[in-house]
């Protein structure tokens, strides 16, 4: 039996490993440059994760109920309305929420993130790691003060670091931390109970960014220990728009509505004087303007469900098979480099990036796409600071966010999710070693800061 | 011949007037709390409008193909972004925007309107009429000073009222008109044109609110001379958590970004002392943090495409018979009394208020809904001062956005779309004519802020 049909089999018999959760898109068959079709293999889920059938075909059930959300009289109103609060109290379950936290409802984590900017006391100092996401790094400038703590080489030295810096931090006013729970980078899991515990230790709250954990890890706000989490649900294979931020509900409470409008307002009334009073609502939805987005809400609360179903242990498992699967496939290849912060053996979910030597990585993602029909991303992530310090050097004007040029300094990145069939993962084990082995078989150009295969032809 | 008849045959024989476009949920049975099914009358549309069947078979026909937009090297991101671009232009087409604009896409209108301010010049001052919608009314409150102008009686008086206010201010600094295309509350037109040339002669610019106008009548920037305009995707037929602000780009690509995160940073780069320097994108993306709700941006561009190939023109036609059925259907039922600002003949969109003479609205709204399957709204509509005024009194605790409280003073709103059929429209004048006949066939009571049949039963 050859060694690849031994690891498939010895991955199938491990009981606590499940099958893929069926996708949407699954069945898509994309054109090869070099003649033919295959499927796609989407492997740059860290970004946007396909909506699993179950979570499309809620929405589908759904769609002709739709009615206006706490608006109408009417019979689909008010099933609407029910649908949309039945949504936050199965995130809750789903978050492990404790009494009293609020679910909003948002568009994604950079806007979870914004709205908990938007709602920080006067004088909060807030402490994030150069590491993050630009989401979570970026919208506490306006709100605050902000320390950015230096990279840490583990996650014992990232906790040391924290409590150093919190340590110095004026102990009477209000703190936030903000911090990963898995990179979107490294893939690497963050020592997140320990930064709570170090956090609320020093004063300080702290806010999860989920965006990478919630899909792959289950999330207790309660065990944990964190004040607040956010997550998006097109990483959660339920792209429709809706985000979350849950947790505290007294600075939220206390803060001016994220956004003016109906909604969120209760009352509304012109002054004598010609201005205008305003009183709000308390709960969730003094942020949530604007009628919700019951579709995407509840996309996300379907998604939860299935993903509870499934069993995070089981899932968990199955990533980590599928990334063994590629560190094992790829030892070999010393061209290939995967960047990580606390090493390459750290726990992490299934996200790894790297480069290859010898490669410009613009054209080997668009040969990955090109040659063998696998979509992964190429750049710098939208978490600049982090991979420049991965790749050791300047990146020069490489990496923007959208846009990466080609040419300059930036990685790859392959990413899984629950619903990744073993297949695509070998495929691309086989691409990078058939790349690297023997390069492209077409020619690449950049265009319109797309790097995409040439008209002139095989290499 | 009986009448009814009549008008029926005039209707579909009047060339202009097309038919029904197909929507999601047309043949939804509700119960009736007096027994049996009905097909459920939607007729809430200037809420939340049911999805048009030709945006969920474009959103079904795209969903397996969702990618990663602006982030991926892989083919489905590849056209996914191309979608999502696309959108763009489709709508700066639907809008007949002027070359420079930009289109951002947002959540809503009321997230439109709340970018706006949030990108208000220095010293902005704000003219905005008291009967604006609150999505309208009161995002500028935080940017600037703002002027609430008394609610006029007439076009006219409208023009007259913001000259008057315009002449009075400091002509030197930024200033910004926020109008309403059509009143969310009494459907009627606003005279956005010559409000336009009002404020560009007194060097101010202007923002139309098209939530409720552009769902029913052709809208061009360029005709209207507004320097924005705002919609929601889920008044279009397109309830997948998207809106849009388009317009001049010059106060967007000089703001504070929206949101900071990823998407909106081209460059972000930590500084020898620490910190952290960003530089922003100056396009739409600026605005736009965070991964776009691809699926909300193709569903509005996909209902633009239907909208304009149906043919306003024709649309509004259609809808015009509609209201002039509500009209004349009870035009000798003297308990009921519509709501204007500038007179019940005022030309209009497909939304109309009113009252009942001795009925609490929320009870005839719970009647309307379980006696007969038909959703309409009750409350105060999002625009307190404005329903407050038309109401002549106060409304004590009533016409909380969300909730009304029952027994206390508020309105009726009955509203059409599209996709409604002559059938809905018939049934909603007949069932009004028999409850203020009859009197309503089962009690109702209120729970939890909404009015439901009561287990007593029958009246």
């Amino acid at each position: 039996m050859p060694a690849a049909t031994a690891t498939a089999t010895a991955v199938a018999a491990e009981p606590s490993v499940c099958a893929p959760l069926p996708v949407l898109g699954r069945d898509v068959a994309v054109p090869l440059v070099t003649g033919g079709e295959v499927t796609y293999a989407a492997l740059d889920q860290a970004a946007s994760a396909p909506a699993l059938q179950r979570v499309w075909d809620d929405v589908a059930a759904y769609a002709p109920y739709y009615g206006s959300v706490h608006r109408g009289a009417g019979y689909l109103s008010q099933l609407s309305t029910d649908l949309f609060e039945n949504a936050r109290r199965t995130v809750a379950e789903f978050l492990d929420c404790r009494d009293g936290d609020e679910v909003v409802f948002t568009r994604s984590t950079t806007d979870s993130l914004n709205l908990l900017a938007a709602a920080l006391p006067d004088g909060c100092e807030v402490f994030v790691f150069e590491t993050e996401h630009h989401a979570a790094l970026l919208p506490w400038r306006r709100a605050g003060r902000v320390t950015f703590l230096d990279a840490p080489d583990s996650p014992a030295q990232a906790v040391a670091a924290l409590e150093r810096a919190l340590a110095d931090r004026d102990p009477y006013g209000p703190a936030l931390v903000c911090v990963t729970g898995a990179s979107n980078v490294t893939g690497e899991l963050w020592p997140v109970r320990e930064l709570a515990a170090a956090a609320h230790a020093h004063g300080a709250r702290i806010v999860l960014d989920a965006a990478q954990l919630a899909p792959h890890r289950a999330v207790s706000v309660r065990e944990l220990d964190v004040d607040w989490v956010a997550f998006s649900g097109h990483k959660l294979y339920a792209p429709f728009g809706s985000g979350v931020l849950a947790g505290r509900a007294d600075w939220l409470r206390e803060a001016e509505p994220y956004l003016a409008g109906g909604g969120a307002s209760r009352t509304v009334v012109r002054r004598a004087d010609g201005g205008v009073d305003v009183r709000w609502h308390e709960t969730a939805a003094r942020h949530e303007a604007g009628s919700p987005n019951v579709i995407g809400a509840y996309a996300v609360a379907s998604a939860c469900k299935a993903l509870t179903e499934a069993g995070f242990e089981a899932l968990a498992a199955r990533e980590d098979a599928l990334v063994c699967a590629v560190r094992e496939g790829l030892a070999d290849v010393p061209e290939v480099r995967f960047l990580s912060l606390f090493g390459d053996d750290a726990p992490r979910v299934g996200v790894l990036s790297f480069v290859v030597d010898g490669w410009n990585s613009s054209h080997f993602a668009a040969a990955l796409s090109a040659e063998y029909g696998i979509g992964v991303r190429d750049g710098l992530f939208c978490a600049h600071p982090l991979v420049r310090r991965l790749l050791g050097g300047d990146t020069g004007g490489a990496g923007e966010c959208g846009a990466p040029e080609p040419g300059a300094l930036n990685a790859i990145r392959v990413s899984f999710g629950a619903g990744t069939p073993e297949e695509h993962v070998a495929r691309f084990v086989r691409a990078v070693r058939e790349l690297v082995r023997d390069g492209a078989r077409w020619t690449y150009r950049t265009v319109d800061g797309r790097c995409v295969p040439d008209a002139s032809g095989r290499a």
